[in-house]
């Protein structure tokens, strides 16, 4: 992966300036929020991935690409800092989030802040794809984290629903950072499709991943508390295929676990037990493996290059444990 | 003012239609609440105002007028979600809000999810000028909010600021109400400022209106608690007036009754009643009708009609205390 950071080293300052200048707001106070989370330590994976996609079907307008780029990234910002209010997340990253330190007033008003800095933005590149494809993908990222809520706790959630929430989430900011880069270099729609669908098999494979590090990854290196979902009662895919092939008296005892008033570190250990046991977390992380495979087969119709292979260490990248 | 409610009685019923078929997501909780808050008693002044001057200036395209209607509702609504999550509300005119129903999460998700709705509805009338407005508006409409916040107990707030807060954060939404029906049916530039002027001075108006309301109407009636503001350490027109033209000695004993950790309804009396000592009540209520005679001077370049004549009450109504 190093490589492909510097491959794309001075576009991405490029980007970077073009985020850091985006923020300036006449409000003090979401200036600091803002620019708090943007250097947080955000690996700015979607930019690099529109970035790539322009680079793919050979960019031309390189002010709309750096234009883009901020906007996508603006918007996962938002998300997240809504997403640590809802959860009431303590850590981030391996630092207190935002409302730690201006509370969830600020982080929520900060959020709707850079949502409409994004479309602001967007409304600039007077370009009507863009904007209907920026517009629609927030608003299934809404509907996904509504989705999810309305099933929390929820011990008969399908894999099929899961996949719906995931897609919408997260996968569909992904899937359309890849077909901006397709729409601001001219692609073709069968190149902006396949864009658009490696995106999301990309997406899909970093969410999974993501959940299932929830309960294997090093403390340390996750920056955040292990077990966040459990607590939560937020239900993902190693935890749904464990109550599914779990006994009848496991299956019990897991809701006994979760629904208890407690959270306590030895469920968590039971949990991730019984998930050794009937082979959860290898089931989650060969179904993000798929998606990879899925991802980049989706690149084939696009000749070998160093972008072209920048995607697939891209795609390998987004399901490693240690990043 | 129910004269003025008859006479668009027939758009507004296809108003409230388009408001009610738009929300229509695919998650059941979303829909819940946005129908929940959207059928709250909600008196839909945005869109009447932009019915109203899409008349005032010989409207052609009805379906947009429609469309552009709901959406400023929208953005409203997404607005009160938000707010009274903000605001730790526990009644809104006169009913439980969404959040004590449902919960500050789904209040913030359903509130992004409206707000998403108002931008792809915008980005489907494919009108360049009426996007630039909307996006501007949020995006202010956002930073007004957060300016608020900053001030919370700020009893060094100035009138300046208070202005700009109240401007940004509801004046600007009402003036870009004003301002779509005027651009929906091709006014001139010159109309279309006018409309602006006049949505804004309105808005300065309403919410100067508002913030005194809060210290003095008639509990029932307010459908909110009074002294609200007060309690979350909002300082609007009357208290400032107050702090600036009270005594040394007063002044402290305020700072003292606001920063306390119980609010108590002797404290709001105590305040009110050096209010009405030092005529920070009258003096609000007077710079409401200061910007409603604006507003209604900014009406002088339209030729009198039965549309002039309802823009004129509605702005006598927005400042009435009976609403």
């Amino acid at each position: 992966m190093d490589q492909v950071w510097s491959t794309y080293k001075e576009i991405l300052e490029e980007a970077e300036e073009q985020i850091r200048k985006g923020v300036d707001s006449e409000v003090d106070l979401i200036n600091k929020v803002a620019h708090y989370i943007l250097n947080s330590g955000g690996k700015r994976i979607r930019p690099l991935l529109l970035i790539i996609c322009a680079h793919l079907s050979d960019f031309s307008n390189k002010n709309q690409m750096l234009i883009a780029g901020g906007i996508v990234e603006f918007i996962h910002t938002a998300t997240l800092l809504h997403d640590d209010v809802i959860d009431n997340a303590e850590i981030r990253r391996g630092i207190p989030p935002a409302r730690r330190l201006w509370g969830n007033q600020a982080s929520i008003l900060v959020g709707d802040y850079l949502y409409t800095l994004a479309v602001c933005q967007a409304v600039k590149m007077e370009n009507l794809e863009i904007n209907y494809l920026l517009s629609s993908t927030c608003r299934k990222m809404s509907e996904g984290e509504a989705l999810q809520l309305s099933h929390n706790n929820d011990f008969n959630l399908t894999e099929a629903v899961y996949l719906q929430i995931i897609e919408y989430k997260t996968a569909s900011l992904l899937s359309a950072s890849c077909r901006l880069g397709g729409i601001i270099s001219n692609a073709s729609n069968e190149k902006k499709e396949a864009l658009s669908r490696f995106g999301r098999n990309l997406g899909m494979a970093f969410q999974v991943a993501d959940d299932t590090l929830d309960y294997i990854a090093d403390r340390r290196r996750l920056g955040k508390s292990l077990g966040k979902d459990l607590k939560e009662g937020k239900i993902t895919l190693p935890l749904l295929h464990l109550l599914q092939n779990c006994t009848v008296a496991e299956r019990k005892k897991l809701k006994k676990l979760m629904l208890g008033d407690k959270f306590l570190q030895k469920n968590l250990k039971e949990v991730i037990g019984l998930m050794e046991k009937h082979g959860s977390i290898a089931y989650a992380i060969q179904r993000a493996q798929d998606f990879i495979n899925r991802a980049k087969s989706d690149l084939s119709i696009f000749k070998d290059s160093i972008h072209r292979q920048s995607m697939m260490t891209v795609a390998d990248y987004v399901i490693r444990r240690d990043h």
